[in-house]
């Protein structure tokens, strides 16, 4: 019989709901505005009612806990998003469809797509960074996602200045992290509230947001030796970062380390938004599987 | 037949060389200076002739090269260290004895150790961070030895500046990067030539030193949430840098992540000297398996 795949790409403003045939086409695929739990999971509910799988796979915003272990595995957690904290989102899904699932982050989920679908295809190893709204980043390690006692939180890396920057940065809980210097928000207030895609291409501030980013993928290189960094999210449509993020990177490593070819290594995703759904439905394929042996 | 596994840990200053029956125990071990090639490895080659085993797993001194597609996989790169530059290690033991071997760093090796044998025994993922007379980490991923396109060099983090820290940094690439900041030489001219264990355990510059480690375990949480970071090397017997370092992590986390106990998170090796030679043990008996199936 021919197997059905389910995918959910659950971001903080939009959930995105596939389903796919056995060789990952999608079938049909519904957005969902993110409001409360009550709104947006019955929904859902009501999609893969109409649409049943074989197993499915759940890349969600976070925090959420990824811990087996953990009496609380498959929760969203200490979500600010009204309604959706300490949510059993894997538990109430697995209450209606008994299915093998997946369970990770959504930046997880895009990082495992752009491995196997997009532009790191054939490597074994990747970072994937979003820098929108906020900033976060999900990797894949040796073939597998970069999970551990939870899951990554790239966005909150500690950055040192640039020396030209007097923004303080935006994030609530260390002011100037990555996320804090270079998400959307910060990009804005450190242009006095000029929207991002309005400052000039070769305005001074796009050197710092390329300096900051550039240090992470520093960081990023002497901590997991990563075969490619990915950006996606809104800041990475600029453009212009990519060989100033490129310039900063070589000087910052100051040739300590050879990386692969720098126009290889720090890139544009190729999947843009598909990689979500792309990474869930190879990891509900990947599930089945298992369940089948 | 009872198995034979072979262990070799490539020290900067010494070789270990170490044999073991099936259960790892150690059977015979030397220790061998670390002059040039032709010397060191004379002694290394002479061990493994009088004790031959059926794997052997190697940690070696880096920077190596770990990438199984490249030319120079097994070599030691680009080292200061005179005649070991281009060393093709591996080969030349592959020359010499044509059994299964297992090739990665040093720290990588004593990372695994205390996974499988040491303070994270039971766990998937640990780091482990040795601050001597450099800093070098290696780290598990879901079970398996951190690699990409090569290896970790976490010594080379990015570090945001302690606003009391005047002292410049001694690392020829970065000046004050992880490594030029926190290994023994800078903990000593930071002191004005003070030997580190005549410097008084109260002094201030050791919250100096605990900030900047505490700040490489929030960058290695937020990237690759370990389940445990373990310290090694000389600067780290340090006892009083412990409870300093679990507080200021504390403070530069600032509440954002749940993690594990930091009593049990951020801790010294159990299994001291021995990590790195367990490791490669370990790992020689897997290599040895993967060939008998």
């Amino acid at each position: 019989m021919t197997k059905r795949y389910g995918a959910i790409e659950a971001g903080g403003t939009k959930f995105v709901c596939a389903v796919s045939d056995e060789n990952l086409n999608v079938l049909k695929r519904i957005k969902i505005p993110t409001t409360i739990p009550a709104e947006t999971m019955n929904e859902v509910f009501k999609f893969f009612e109409e649409n049943p799988c074989d197993a499915i796979g759940i890349g969600s915003f976070g925090p959420i806990d990824v811990n087996r272990n953990s009496d609380t595995y498959g929760y969203i957690t200490t979500t600010p998003k009204e309604g959706w904290a300490n949510y059993d989102f894997l538990g109430e899904m697995k209450k209606r469809f008994d299915v093998p699932y997946a369970w990770t982050t959504d930046v997880n989920v895009a990082a495992y797509g752009e491995l196997k679908r997009g532009a790191a295809k054939g490597l074994d190893s990747c970072v994937y960074l979003t820098v929108g709204t906020g900033v976060g980043g999900g990797g894949v390690v040796n073939g597998k996602l970069l999970e551990g006692f939870g899951h990554p939180e790239m966005g909150h890396m500690i950055m040192r200045r640039h020396p030209d920057d007097k923004y303080e940065g935006h994030c609530p809980y260390h002011k100037d992290c990555l996320e804090g210097l270079t998400a959307g928000p910060a990009v804005e207030a450190r242009h006095h509230g000029v929207k991002a895609y309005e400052i000039p291409k070769d305005d001074h501030d796009w050197e710092i947001e390329a300096y900051y980013l550039a240090q992470a993928c520093m960081d990023l290189t002497v901590v997991l030796s990563p075969e490619m960094i990915i950006f996606g999210g809104g800041v990475s449509k600029q453009e212009q970062l990519f060989p100033m993020m490129r310039e900063s990177f070589k000087k910052q490593m100051n040739g300590y380390l050879k990386t692969p070819d720098l126009n290889k290594y720090i890139v544009h995703c190729a999947l843009g938004d598909d990689a979500g759904i792309t990474g869930c439905l190879l990891l509900a394929q990947e599930e089945a599987e298992k369940a089948n042996k």
